[in-house]
């Protein structure tokens, strides 16, 4: 089959090449950046999803049997900095994704990624979160998110488009950035571990989330695309609450250093939702299981940060 | 008070301006069409509200103390046929707006005009519509609004600024364009008395609505910025549905010609919800009361559309 995928360079992208072209697919990448790493197979064309007329002449020329659409300015800290250009960098580079589907005359199935951010403000009476669940934005990238999936909708119902969403929680694994909070943890404690800082520096360690493998969020996306109904979205996450607590003690031990870190009042967020856990429940449905659990993730995740330090 | 108001050039704008100027308030409009028949007292830039700069440009010059944001591409049919331009004219001008305040350091109230298409289908069981029920939008035209009130309480309860949002029903009233079905009843209805069509040609007449005399939608507006809670939402809406049928024989008696149509297929939507009415009870908490019935509203249509034709 042949796959388009958006946001190609990003960590995800790089885990959904490793995925699929072992199984034959023709693989094929778009991106603001020019993807470094990614094996000789993968075509790449580097391009802004806002320019529309571009993107849709790489739609008509490689003509998808479905997007993996990832691209997306998915920083929660940077929305509030740059509201604009998160919704733009969301909504709009979608619309033009869609759009040029829409007006040519390629059957292909789209996948639209979304995030459990969607969701607002949780009470610990909502989790696990279904999808039901009416969301209740409360950032701009999610208010992006929100827009993203009711056009998905739109499209699918009144266009017929072939779309599949996802609500994607915490994901981790090897190549992750240290914006994200694990992928931090784990590069502080190897560097910990090599005498090059004295201890982890870490926030609030009671929040609980809910964190899936990056290499089961891929097979996850493989299946809502491969058994997944136009028009619906599932969840993509593992059903378990984990608190960072517990989190950095696994990598603690893992790395083989006493759990010991220093709390910074600055990194404590103002407003945070103490418990995210989702319900996998309609994923299961479709014939989905995990394959690797936070040890697995954690493993992989130290592997990789101590090849880089 | 100083007021400036986008979309000022549009049928609810010339009823804006009505509503203000009498009470001493200085009225700056904006709008892409140059404004025609407004009060000399009204001053207007002509500009797209997509060009950020110009539209910060004029919010620093002008420093109102409330901001109603009436500038909208607001048909629903027009949405399908062009989803991305009603999209960017919707949710994005609206974005520009909220950043051009809150990139600047004016203290004013911004009315975020809303629609009650953000409520999707509606089951009978649904009505009257409450603003707690959740949103499903179901048109390109309803999915921007309802980012456009998502991004509202996100800068209202993110960033501080202050902004009430209404999800307006369908209104009416003298200057309204025959794109919408009431006033299109009444011209036709006027032209068959005139001798100039022999009868009027409508869609289905058994769906129900909740219509509003356009003076009093102006009115409620003020009412929201005088006394609503920022970050909050208010039906607009008169809480009563009526059938078409019902508010055509009301056009016939009073234009004086014989209940009498010709039914369009074509003008039959294929998915439409059979009934929308809305809750005012939010609205009449804060002390609104309507001022003029179907009737009065009818009149002033038939009024000005005999001046037309």
């Amino acid at each position: 089959m042949k796959y388009l995928i958006t946001g190609i360079s990003g960590f995800v992208g790089a885990h959904i090449v490793r995925q699929l072209l072992p199984q034959g697919h023709t693989v094929i990448g778009v991106d603001l950046a020019m993807p470094v790493g990614l094996p000789k197979a993968v075509v790449s064309y580097q391009m802004s999803l806002m320019d529309a007329v571009a993107l849709k002449d790489v739609i008509v020329r490689v003509r998808p049997d479905r997007i993996i659409h990832l691209a997306s300015a998915s920083s929660v800290g940077y929305s509030w900095e740059k509201p604009v250009d998160c919704f733009v960098n969301n909504t709009n580079i979608f619309l033009n994704l869609v759009e040029a589907v829409r007006s040519s005359d390629i059957k292909c199935r789209i996948l639209s990624v979304g995030s459990s951010e969607e969701y607002g403000p949780v009470a610990p009476t909502d989790v696990p979160l279904k999808e039901e669940r009416p969301s209740d934005p409360m950032s701009p990238y999610a208010v992006a998110r929100v827009a993203q999936e009711h056009l998905s909708k739109v499209y699918a119902r009144g266009y017929g488009l072939d779309i599949v969403c996802t609500r994607s929680f915490n994901h981790l694994g090897a190549g992750q950035t240290d914006r994200f909070v694990i992928s931090s943890f784990v590069r502080q404690a190897v560097e910990v571990s090599k005498g090059l800082r004295p201890k982890i520096t870490c926030g609030s360690l009671d929040i609980v989330r809910d964190f899936v493998d990056v290499r089961d969020v891929v097979r996850a996306y493989e299946m809502v695309l491969d058994k997944g109904i136009s028009g619906e979205i599932y969840n993509v996450c593992s059903g378990r609450g984990v608190s960072l607590r517990e989190v950095l003690e696994v990598i603690c031990r893992k790395v083989g250093i006493p759990f010991e870190f220093t709390q910074d009042a600055h990194l404590i967020r103002p407003i945070d939702n103490p418990v995210i856990v989702g319900s996998n429940e309609k994923l299961m449905k479709l014939g989905f299981a995990l394959s690797y659990d936070l040890e697995h993730a954690i493993d992989d995740l130290v592997s990789w940060w101590k090849t880089k330090i």
